[in-house]
């Protein structure tokens, strides 16, 4: 098992461990006893315990940011490109707080410990908006001065879409109207002469 | 002292003994014997404790929406008359969180466990929005079709402004700029033509 022992399986490892004991009581010692390894074996990838946490916690905002690359670069138009982005955005978070709330609730505690880790996640999100909204200026539909901060904007003012702070919220029938509304809004705004 | 006893002396009081206490500690009796009463003086006016920790969370909250109310009338022209309103409720949470972090950790615990005074003080401040864009409609300066569906999506747009969940980003000295943004876009929406 030792030698077949990847990054991958130990951060596999891990969410299950973290699913299991939460992130109070997890340690690097349950995940090699999960994998059936030394606890040193696992310490040859990740060398602290807050490496492995961080390195977890990066996977699993990865994983929610692969279909919003793929949406960032498409053909499509860019004003019905951006609320594909925020659609798809939104629906990943609420599918994650809504099918695993444990899980989510585990990942909202360390996503609190790794300000890094979000921070480079949070400028991969303003980089696609950043790349639509450029996008929408060259093809005439928007009039965005400075696309970064316009990004930035986006991002902020639909924090109660994808900020797990607001996840309470989510499952409330009429957020539905409301995202619309705020996109519309925004999408208006980008087009708008200035 | 019992004869002149008044409600909003009993949540004055209340105030102090939270802030001293914390929420989870601070009880009927300790408000009693700050006032040097007997507790049943207190439940004369508030029935049970849960009654006056309502009403002290509605003062609190109503506080804060006293001066947005007589913006929301002004006679500014719509569109600067929402930029004063939204940067003034900024500026009063955005204290209130930083000149007594206590005060506002204790006020949003209390919050948290009052979700009927929550609904009518978010009303209040959408009912302040819909005034202002109703007026902006009527003005010519604005084009919402449903200025009270505009209203609630202005509010959730501005979220990271107000909403107490993320207090911990508004001494970041960047975000009066992304906030400038948000509303700038915001207006320009509510000013295009559909």
């Amino acid at each position: 098992m030792a030698d077949a022992l990847t990054a991958e399986t130990i951060l596999s490892a891990t969410e299950d461990v973290l699913r299991r004991y939460g992130p109070a009581k997890a340690t690097v010692v349950d995940v090699a006893r999960a994998l059936g390894v030394s606890h040193g074996s696992v310490y040859r990838h990740f060398p602290t315990k807050f490496a492995l946490r961080e390195a977890v916690t990066q996977r699993w905002l990865d994983r929610a940011h692969a279909g919003l690359s793929e949406i960032a670069t498409s053909r499509e138009p860019p004003p019905r490109r951006l609320h594909s982005w925020l659609a798809e955005l939104f629906d990943a978070k609420r599918r994650k707080a809504l099918v695993d709330p444990e899980l989510f609730a585990t990942f909202t505690v360390l996503v609190g410990e790794s300000s890094s880790v979000v921070a480079l996640h949070i400028a991969g999100m303003v980089d696609d908006l950043t790349g639509i909204i450029t996008d929408g200026v060259a093809s005439g539909d928007f009039t965005a001065r400075d696309p970064r901060l316009a990004a930035r904007a986006v991002f902020s003012a639909t924090a109660r879409f994808h900020d797990p702070a607001h996840a309470g919220d989510w499952s409330d029938p009429a957020i539905e109207m409301v995202f619309e509304a705020v996109v519309e809004l925004l999408v208006a705004g980008l087009r708008s002469e200035r």
